[in-house]
């Protein structure tokens, strides 16, 4: 199988001109679901889909699918699936999502080429609003296919605008019918871009032994759980002048100590017991914030992630403990909640072992990693094996016009996929 | 001299009506300068003053004086004067400002009752725009009054719909000529709310050994010297499931060790040297301010007071050291600066006495106590000897409908601003 890497650029080249924009930093991509960028990415994707000889289907919730149903295979044999989404954050990166989508697209195009006789049909799957920047918190097309959500529930669901999903798809003509059902596929693979600098330092280690050694691809070994808690402080506002230091119930101060608790717990499980444990404070506002008002009450997100739920609740305790110290000792009244609880997701062992063979083949170097982000495969998973690859991510950086991929290091990935895909879908190489 | 508490406190709640809000937590008013409400505020005034046979003027930027001439006084003697201010915060108290106002009118009338024959004319003062919420920090028609600031600088200020001071004044009808010149008055007095509790643990402490005593009359000693910082950390924005804690440069956390650094350095300075200096970290903002990400920067308002200067420099200096620290041990960016520095302002030892010994003659206890509070006794001090007494505030609440001070009280600090005004106007009593 020979992967093309000129044509795998020129597919996420065109697919960055829509909703592009230039900042200092470089080239991103503004694509909301339902937008017109969104419109016109689609149907590009269509158009390519078609090109490559595959029929192209649209769900209720604008998943679009293409299936590749070559005359070796059964044509009511479970098919094995690959993709990721089109969608993007508001001002993000040309890579988050689109090398997946296209990445599949190539590995089918490839084994076309390369003659392959699979088994079962191959679908290359583009999913609805993964990134949550419009109508949910994200994972949405995904969330219905994985039957984790129905259509009718993610059609309804409203912009801050109130314009809902349903009336954005079909404005931008892709409210299709049906549901796409991941329960039917045999197999699930997504190649997304890492978001991290573990392969970036992987293959810099290489480099400085190896002559001409790129970054290895990863293979996601389990995407991290995920919880959200919510937390309030409450002390009491007063003057900060009329106030001595001895009488003063200050939230913020009392909010300063749990967000270095919460640090300082995640740095205890990373050293004793899971080094994937992470825990942030990531949001935090305070009232009436005046600079000459002892603060009143502080509101705060905190994020808690790890591919063990044990280490998990460990920090969700750490973070309760925290808030009962801060009310015997600072006199601060404390709400908790929990709103959202995702456990780990394990990935397919008999994918991952596909994608390994498959990199030993190409004579490209596999390792496993974990996944601190969140991934429509979280969702398949629960509907069918799957599995999650990852090609390195310069700095680290998502999100942001600065994120990028090196060419090379897409068609190094995609060739892993290409492998493990034909693998899975029974075609000898 | 016999100072009538049913007609103050009918003049402080008739004064209440004008921009008055009905709250679950009590009856509190909205009087901001220039608004309809202050206009009530201030026509209500000026009758009373005329009522007492006083001449009002209007000064170029409102401030209301209104001066008794008695026959046994030189017309060109320099006069003592009393006041305090009529506008409020939004939702504010019905007590703060206008119980100074009408105390001295009150000490007026009750003089001229009581038969006394002062050297010194006395005025009866109005500040504009104390609170400085709608076209300034605070402190506006005092500012002008001590030479601080020029009437131009003062009538160009704009409001948030670019409504300048000069037009608002104009349009409410107190928009006068000349300005209002505190240097050449031999002396002022302000009666005003205390905002703290110290009197009222003081009557609280002697209720429990002398039935029937009354809280004390504070008599300050030393208005707080005002400084205010702006501080912000940079560290790096990222992702919160991707982003080992390792790896990491929290700009939320870095903050969150130097509010308990600047809180801790308050708590020194307390116990060590000065036991009326604060620290507050009153405004934090965060960016981007979601849970799901690492902070990148924080912003922070800090508020440093006390009565002695070397303290609050010693605060500010805890506070860069706290900065230097976290840019060595978290990598952090930090910058600093103070935009805002007043030292604090000692009142007249002549006055102080007058105050007290006002207290012995009518029986009542008076204390020395300082001001951490700013206010417009601090602008007219640079201008001639001042002194500011303080009446009891229920719980220690202003600046919200809660605010109380017990008509009792009122009379009572009304009684030794009545006999320390007639001292220093040369009456004998």
């Amino acid at each position: 199988m020979h992967v093309d890497a000129d044509r795998l650029r020129a597919d996420i080249e065109s697919n960055a001109e829509f909703g592009a924009i230039e900042t200092d930093e470089g080239r991103g991509r503004t694509v909301l679901a339902g937008t017109d960028a969104n419109r016109r990415a689609r149907e590009y994707f269509v158009d390519r889909l078609r090109d490559a000889g595959l029929s192209a289907t649209v769900d209720a919730v604008g998943n679009v699918a293409g299936t590749w149903t070559p005359a070796s295979a059964d044509p009511s044999a479970a098919p094995v699936a690959a993709g990721s989404h089109l969608d993007s954050v508001p001002e993000g990166g040309v890579f988050d999502g689109p090398l997946g989508v296209y990445a599949a697209l190539e590995s089918v195009r490839a084994a076309q080429e390369a003659g392959l006789e699979p088994e079962r049909p191959i679908s290359v799957v583009c999913f609805t609003e993964e990134e949550g920047q419009r109508f949910s918190n994200g994972l949405l097309g995904s969330s219905v296919a994985a039957g984790d959500r129905t259509a009718e529930e993610a059609l309804a669901l409203e912009d801050d605008k109130g314009v809902t999903l349903d009336a954005a798809l079909s404005d931008i003509g892709f409210r299709g019918e049906g549901v796409l059902d991941a329960a039917e596929w045999d197999a699930w693979f997504e190649l997304h871009v890492e978001q991290d600098t573990r392969l970036e330092r992987a293959g810099a280690a290489e480099s400085a032994s190896v002559a001409g050694t790129d970054c290895p691809v990863g293979v996601v070994t389990t995407i991290t759980g995920i919880t959200h808690c919510e937390v309030t402080i409450r002390g009491e506002a007063n003057h900060a002048g009329a106030t001595p230091m001895g009488e003063r119930t200050d939230a913020l101060a009392a909010a300063s100590e749990f967000v270095l608790d919460v640090e300082a717990a995640a740095e205890d499980v990373v050293r004793d017991s899971s080094e994937t444990a992470v825990a942030t404070v990531g949001s935090l506002s305070v009232r009436p914030n005046a600079t000459n008002v002892v603060p009143g009450a502080v509101e705060m997100g905190v994020d808690v992630r790890d591919v063990a739920y044990e280490s998990m609740q460990t920090l969700v305790e750490a973070a309760r403990a925290s808030l009962g110290l801060l009310e015997r000792e600072r006199g601060v009244e404390t709400e908790f909640s929990r709103p959202f609880d995702l456990e780990p997701t394990p990935m397919s062992e008999r994918l991952r072992r596909a994608a390994h063979r498959a990199g030993e083949e190409a004579g490209i170097e596999t390792v496993d990693l974990h996944s601190g982000a969140a991934h429509d495969t979280m969702h398949v998973a629960s509907a069918t094996d799957a599995a999650l690859l990852f090609a390195p991510s310069r700095d680290g950086i998502s999100h942001n016009p600065r994120e990028w991929t090196d060419w090379g290091d897409c068609a190094t990935a995609t060739r892993v996929l290409a492998g493990a895909l034909a693998d899975a879908a029974g075609a000898v190489q």
